[in-house]
């Protein structure tokens, strides 16, 4: 990964480019933790070798894990980056395309990058916080805090 | 729904975080009302317990409606908003993950949050308009007014 | 197509409005040589009559198209514009949706809009620059330079 901050202001914005083999979640979360993140937002699209995407179980308050093969078009990826115990947490979900032009996706839970990833991440001076939600089974959003 | 404004400047963004039983169009809409928007453009994901989801069908000039009936995440949600008769319009179309990975998509017509839907929003201080397309059947944006 | 410019500052922000029969790549990449784009991500939603996508295929070293031959809600479109050979270069990838609400998606060779395309686009100061890969077979972000 290399990345590049190629706006400054009361928004900050950075170019993230993710190289063959780089794996997703922990290299954005790495950047977060370089950068000391404490809220962001980003975008982005590039291809994945392999990738295992998760849906949430509502009943079992887990993610159901499913992989993903094979070589895929990135066709979105949408997520944001907020403090939870004081550590920036990534959530992202992505959109895959496969050879034949469908599409499968969920959140993001492993991404091996092919050859490339290119995100655009908004990092915003504001403290975004994630705390746990019983209920559900994970941390959520909470801007009451 | 709650919401912080998390960035100032030519570009305001805020952090919409909406909550379970929400109903998404209708709280994005109230916010713009609240906060006089005339202009914006919005990413997010989360998940939805349920949602109305449409096609335009263009022989009709209409959306076609169908239901999403079961719990899904919002692997992506992407929209603006304008003005309509001088009140603020959401267009916002998502797509939506299935249990098996599969995802399904169309403009939001209805979406019921489970369990948060994290919303960032860009609010510019220009006047986008939309105005209805007689030959479309809707109402589009038009930057020549 | 129409567009004007609605934020300023260290991100400059752009509306863009794409009306019937306008080609999506075309139209992008005109807009960004009259404004002398020399980095920018993009985000849109709309419709369109027609599209081709792709699928990059690692041992032919090149994009396979398809064809979406039918009228489809663009429901998400996210790209980036970067310098080749001096010249501003979009990359973007489309996830459609169809009548019965199923999904496909690629990179994004060609879209003939239906009825409008409406785009908002970041503008950046920064010179980013695409570069052939070898190895890939395509040019990809290299911030190294």
């Amino acid at each position: 990964m290399r990345y590049a901050q190629i706006a400054d202001g009361a928004t900050k914005t950075y170019a993230l480019v993710l190289a063959t083999d780089d794996e997703a979640v922990s290299e954005i979360t790495a950047f977060a933790k370089l950068e000391n993140v404490t809220a962001a937002r980003l975008t982005g699209i590039g291809g994945f070798s392999q990738a295992t995407l998760g849906y949430f179980d509502r009943d079992k308050k887990q993610y159901q894990p499913f992989p993903v093969p094979e070589q895929v078009e990135v066709l979105s990826l949408v997520g944001d980056i907020a403090l939870r115990d004081g550590a920036p947490l990534l959530h992202a979900h992505a959109l895959v395309g496969h050879r034949d032009g469908s599409v499968t996706g969920g959140h993001l839970i492993m991404g091996r990058v092919w050859p490339t990833l290119e995100l655009f991440v908004d990092v915003y001076s504001y403290r975004l916080q994630k705390l746990p939600d019983a209920d559900v089974g994970i941390a959520i959003l909470d801007l009451s805090v």
